[in-house]
C-alpha cells in the first residue's frame, strides 16, 4: 500500500470546504491532513464549527479533527486546497505560498495576477508551468494556482474544443446560476423563493476577463519569461440568480471565426479528451462536454452530477440569427466550478510533478 | 348611471380566462354577461367548470353563471375577449368573427396574418386600422384583433421608446419564464421545482417574428389597402422557464443605429407615454415604462405588480461591450403579457369607436 | 376633515416593520411620524435604512422620512407599534412605557408577563384591562400591550369559537410554516429550497403558551386587582418551516369538552363576530374566519390574502379518529400574524379610548 | 459466474417504474429482462416510451429494450414487479398471478385484501406465508406481495421497535409529503410551488389501515389458515403536499402501553435490526433507523439518501404534553417509500425460498 499525499483545506467550513472534504474522501492520492478556517472555528472539532450542509454524512476522520487557524503551521502539509472569500483570501493565501506551499485555490483574489496560472486541465494545462515565475516559487518552491469562477468554468469548457477548431470571435452568454455559489448562510430565501435576482456582483466582469485568460496562451520570452496572452475574443455576461439548489445553466449565443456545421460542433465536444482524460487523473471526467440532444436538456436537476459532476452538458445547439450558433451549457457549480476544480488541479500539479 | 358594454369571455376556465375574469370585475366600461369553455365545461356553473386558481375570490356575479359552449348563440356579446389555445382558437376564433363579433384575441393563433392587427396600445395603437382589410369587417363588421405572446410584450415595451429615438439594429435576449405562461395544469412541478427547462416550445420564434411586427410601420397603398411592413431589425431569443408563479425576466443587450447614452435611454423609458395614457383607457398603467436603479431589480416577486401589473420594469442599465448597451426587463405574464393585453385592446377599441 | 392620531414605528427596516408601514399608508385613523430602528439606521433616509421587501412601494411621505435610534426624544408620538426582535425588545420596550408611551408590540418578550395584555381583539379583548395594573400606567400613563406568536394566532382564532360553544378540552397541532416568519435575511434558501426544516426554536412552547392564556379569563380580585387565569386546556404543538413566502398553515386535532357537529362548527366558525366587527375597527376583517369546502383547502397562495389577510382560513372539517375533529387552518403570519395583529390593538386601544 | 434471475418491470415508464430500473442496474441478484407499460407505450423503445426523470442516465442495456404490453406473454419472468396506478393494478396485477407469477407489487389495489401480504421485511417479514392462502398459489404457484403507501413506510419503521418493546395505543401523524409521490406529470407547479397542499386523496385511510395491518400478527388457526390480526391501536392523520422533490417528513405524537425513557427509546431505533439484515439483502440498509440529534434534523434535502435511501431517519424526540412522545420521521418516497420496498420484498422473497 501506498502512502497518501497529506493535503490540508483552507475555509473548510463553508459550502466550498464542505465539498472538498466530501470530494476527497476515500481520494485514491491525497489525504486530509489539516482542516483550517476562521478564528471562530479555530480550535473546535470539525462537526462543531461547520454546519454541514451536504446529503452525504461527514467522514468518521474529518468528524474527529480539530480545526485549526487559516494561518501556516508545523502541522500544515505542503499542498494546501483554499477555499476562501476573496477578502481573506487576499491576505492569507500568500502567507501560505510564502511559508513554502501549494496553494490551489478557488478563491479570485489572485486570478488574474500575471504570474497565477488560472486552470481548467481540460483546457490550458499547458499554462501552469506560468508558476515558475512567482517570487515565492523561485525563494522556496511556494506557490499558487488558481481554478476559474463557477459561471466561467462550464462556459470555458463548452467554447475550449471550438476556440481550437473553429476560432471564438464573440460570446453572448446569460447566467441562471445556482444558490450554492453563493455560499452559506448566501441568499436569503425571502429573495430568491419564487423569483430571480438579475444581478450577481462582479460577476459579469470575471466571465469576461477568465475566459479570455483560460483561453490565452502561454508565451516565452527571454526577457520577461513567460506570461499568460489573452485569447482575442469579447463576451459580454448577463448573470442571474435562481431558484435551483446547484447547477449553473447558460444560454449562449456564438460567432466563430471560421464557419461550423452543427455536426462538427457537436464533434468537437464528443471528441474533447485532453490532459486530464490522458493522465488519468482521479477526478477527471471519462467525457469533459456531453451532448444531450433532447430538446429541453441540460437541466441542472438532471444533469448536473454527469461525470460525478465533473462534466458540463451542452444541448440545444441550433443557428443564431445575429452570430452563428446558439446552446445551452449546464455544469455543476460546487464540483466542477468550485471544489472539484481545484482538486483537479491539484492532481495535475501532482501529475506534472510539482507535488510529491 | 351609464350602462355598461357586455362582453363575452371564450376560454373562461383557464389561466388567462381567470385573469379576464379578475381584471374586468367592477370595470368601468365592460361587464361580463357571457363566459364560454370547451364541451366538458359547457352547462356547468363556472366554480364547477374552473379551477380557479387565483389569490382573490371569484366574483360572485361570476359565480352564479352558466359556462357556455365556445361557438356564438343568441346571447354572445358583441365584444368576446378569447383565451384560447391556439389549436382551438385556429377553429373557434374564425367562426365568431364571422358571425360578427369583435374577437380580442389572446391566442397565437392569428398573430401573424397579414390581415390581423398584433397590438400593444402603447406601441403601436396606429395598427388598428388593419381590421379593416378583414373579409368579415366588410361583410358584417366582425373583426379580430390580438396581442403578443407574453414573452415578447414586456421586451417590446422596453424597446418601442429607443427605437423611436434611436432606432434598433439587433437584440439579443435571453428570458426567465414564469409557469403560469404555461397554462394550466402546464408545467408539472417535477420538471421545475429546483430546476430550469431551457426550452419552450415555438417561443423563441414568436418572439422574433412578433418583435419585427410590432415594431413594423402600417403602410397604405392605393392598390392593396393598408398593411404592415416589419420593422428592420433582427432579434436572437434563449428561451427558459424557471421557478417563478408570475413575471417573465429578460435579459437584453441591445445594438441601435443612432448612439445614446445611459441617461437619454432612461429618459426615453420615463417619458414614454402614449395612446393609452392620453386616452385614459382604464387598464392602462401611469408610467408604461419604470426604471428602478437600485443594481438588482428588477425582479419578479418584488416588481411583477407594478402598475397593477401593467408596467413593464427595465434596471441594470450598463454598457455591453459587444452590442451598445444592456438591461434587464420584466413584466407580469398573464396580466400585461395576457389577460391584461387583451383588455387594453379592447378599451383602444372602444375609445377609437370600434366598439360600442 | 379630522387630523389623525400620529404614530411611531420601532425596528421600522424590520419584515414586520415593512408590513406596519404598508398597512398604515393612507390608514384612516393613524399617521406615521415617526420611524425608529437599530443605531446602525439612525440618521439614515428611510430607503436607504431598510432593504425593502414588499410588492408594493415605499409610501412617497415614508421615502422622505429620516430614521431615529430607537429610544424616544421628544418627536415620539404617543402610541408606538413595535417590531423588535425578542432580546432588543426586553431592553427597549420598557424604556418607552416608563416614559409614558403606549407601546403596542408584536414581539415576544413580554407576552406572558403577568400584566401584560396579550390580545386578539376577535378574541379576548376584554383582557386590555390588564394594563390599569401595570406601573408605568399608574405613574404616567404609558404602558404595553402584545399581539400573540404568528403560529397562534390563526390557530387561536379558528378555536375560539369553538371553545365558547363546546370547551376545548385538547389540541394537536402541526404547523407548516412561512419563511417570512423569521425576518429578514432570516432562513438560508440552502436550508429551505426543496425542503422542510423540522425545527423553530422556541415556536412550540410560545404556541402551547400564549393559547393557554389568550383563550383564558380575566378576573378581578379585591385583593389582587385583575389577572389572567389562563384556559383549561392542553396543547401539543409541532412545528415546521416551509418553502413558502407567506402564510401559516397548520393541521389540527381537537377534543371538545361537550359534543359538537361538523355543522355546529361552521357555523361557529360563520358566525364569529367580535368586537372588531361591531367596532368597525379599519383594519378589522369582515369575517374573521372564513371556511372554506373544497377538499384542497385552505392553502397559502390562495387564502392568505382573504379579508386583506386579516382573516383566518379553515378546511377540511373531518372526523378525528382518535379525537373528535380535526381540519386544517391558514392563516397570514406577517398580517394577521404581526403587524396586522398589532394594528388591530392599536385600534382596540383607541376605540376603548385609551388612546387618542 | 452465477447466473442471476431475470424479473420484468410492470409499469416500467413510471415515476416508480424508473426507480425500479436505476435500483436494479447491477443489481447482485436479479436482472431485468422485460418490460412492460400502458398500450400506449408498448412496441417502443424504452427511452422513447419513458420521460425519464432520474439524475442517473438511463442504464444501456434498458436503453436498448423494447417494452411490452401490460399483459403475461411468453417471455415474461417468473419475478415481476409491479408499479402500477391502483385502477390499472386491479385489472392487470390479478392477471399475472392467474399466469403464475410472482408479482411484488408497489399498488394499493390488494394491500388490504385478506390474503395479500403487506409487508415492510424489516417489520413484518413473518406475514409473508400468508401468500400460501392465495387461490394462486395453490394453483400455479402464482402469488402477490405488496408494500405499503409511501407516507406509512417510514412512520412504520419508526414505530416498529418501540411497538415491540413498549406497545403502541394511539399515533397522531403529520406529513409533509415530497411531489413524486404523486407520479409524473403528477402536481402542477402553480399548484404547489410557494405553496401548501393540505389534502392528497385517500392517504389518511390508507395510513391508518395499513399501519394496522403491518404491526398486526400472522395467525394461524386450523379452521381457516393463515390470517393477519390487525395491531390494536389508533392512528389519525393529516396528510399534508409540500415543494420537496424526494422524501417524506412527518410529525408524529406517540401514546406507548408501557412507559419508556427517550434513551430506551432511541435505544430501541439504534439496535433495531432485523430479517433483511440477517440475511444480508442486497437492498437491505445496514441500519434500519438512524436517529439524528441535531435539533433541526431530520430533513428531507439532507437525510433522504441515508443507507441508499433505505434508512427511515429519526430526529426531535421531545415529550408530548398529551401523550407520551413526539419526535419526526423522515423516509426517502420512491426508494424506501416505493421501488427499493418491493425491491427489498423481492428479495426476501428470494432468501425465503418462494423464488429461485
Amino acid at each position: 500500500m501506498i502512502s497518501k499525499i497529506p493535503v490540508g483545506i483552507l475555509g473548510a467550513t463553508g459550502t466550498v470546504g464542505q465539498r472538498f472534504i466530501q470530494l476527497l474522501h476515500e481520494h485514491p492520492w491525497f489525504e486530509i491532513t489539516w482542516l483550517a478556517a476562521s478564528d471562530r472555528s479555530a480550535g473546535k472539532l470539525y462537526p462543531e464549527a461547520a454546519k454541514w450542509n451536504l446529503a452525504t454524512a461527514i467522514p468518521a476522520n474529518i468528524a474527529a479533527m480539530k480545526v485549526s487557524a487559516a494561518a501556516p503551521d508545523g502541522t500544515t502539509p505542503k499542498l494546501v486546497f483554499a477555499a476562501l472569500d476573496a477578502t481573506a483570501a487576499q491576505q492569507i493565501e500568500p502567507a501560505f505560498a510564502e511559508a513554502g506551499h501549494a496553494v490551489v485555490s478557488n478563491s479570485s483574489a489572485f486570478r488574474m495576477a500575471e504570474d497565477v496560472p488560472l486552470i481548467i486541465p481540460e483546457v490550458n494545462g499547458d499554462h501552469v508551468p506560468l508558476i515558475k515565475t512567482q517570487k515565492w516559487y523561485k525563494k522556496n518552491g511556494g506557490f499558487m494556482v488558481t481554478n476559474p469562477n463557477c459561471s466561467a468554468i462550464g462556459l470555458v469548457l463548452a467554447l475550449a474544443p471550438l476556440h481550437r477548431r473553429f476560432g471564438i470571435d464573440k460570446i453572448f452568454v446569460a447566467t441562471m446560476q445556482a444558490i450554492s455559489g453563493a455560499g452559506y448562510p448566501g441568499v436569503p430565501s425571502m429573495d430568491i423563493l419564487g423569483n430571480v435576482i438579475p444581478y450577481i456582483a462582479k460577476e459579469e466582469d470575471k466571465m469576461e476577463a477568465e475566459t479570455r485568460k483560460l483561453l490565452g496562451s502561454l508565451v516565452e520570452s527571454a526577457l520577461n519569461g513567460s506570461r499568460v496572452v489573452d485569447a482575442d475574443l469579447t463576451l459580454s455576461a448577463h448573470c442571474n440568480r435562481v431558484a435551483v439548489e446547484d447547477g449553473h445553466t447558460e444560454s449562449v449565443s456564438l460567432k466563430l471565426r471560421k464557419p461550423a456545421t452543427a455536426q462538427e460542433i457537436i464533434e468537437a465536444w464528443d471528441e474533447f479528451r485532453c490532459l486530464p482524460q490522458k493522465l488519468k487523473l482521479p477526478t477527471a471526467p471519462e467525457q469533459p462536454i456531453i451532448y444531450e440532444s433532447a430538446p429541453d436538456r441540460p437541466q441542472p436537476r438532471l444533469d448536473r452530477d454527469r461525470g460525478r459532476g465533473m462534466s458540463a452538458v451542452c444541448g440545444r445547439l441550433r443557428p443564431c440569427n445575429i452570430f452563428d450558433w446558439k446552446f445551452t451549457v449546464l455544469s455543476h457549480n460546487t464540483i466542477r466550478g468550485a471544489a472539484g476544480a481545484a482538486l483537479l488541479n491539484g492532481e495535475l500539479l501532482k501529475a506534472q510533478g510539482y507535488i510529491s
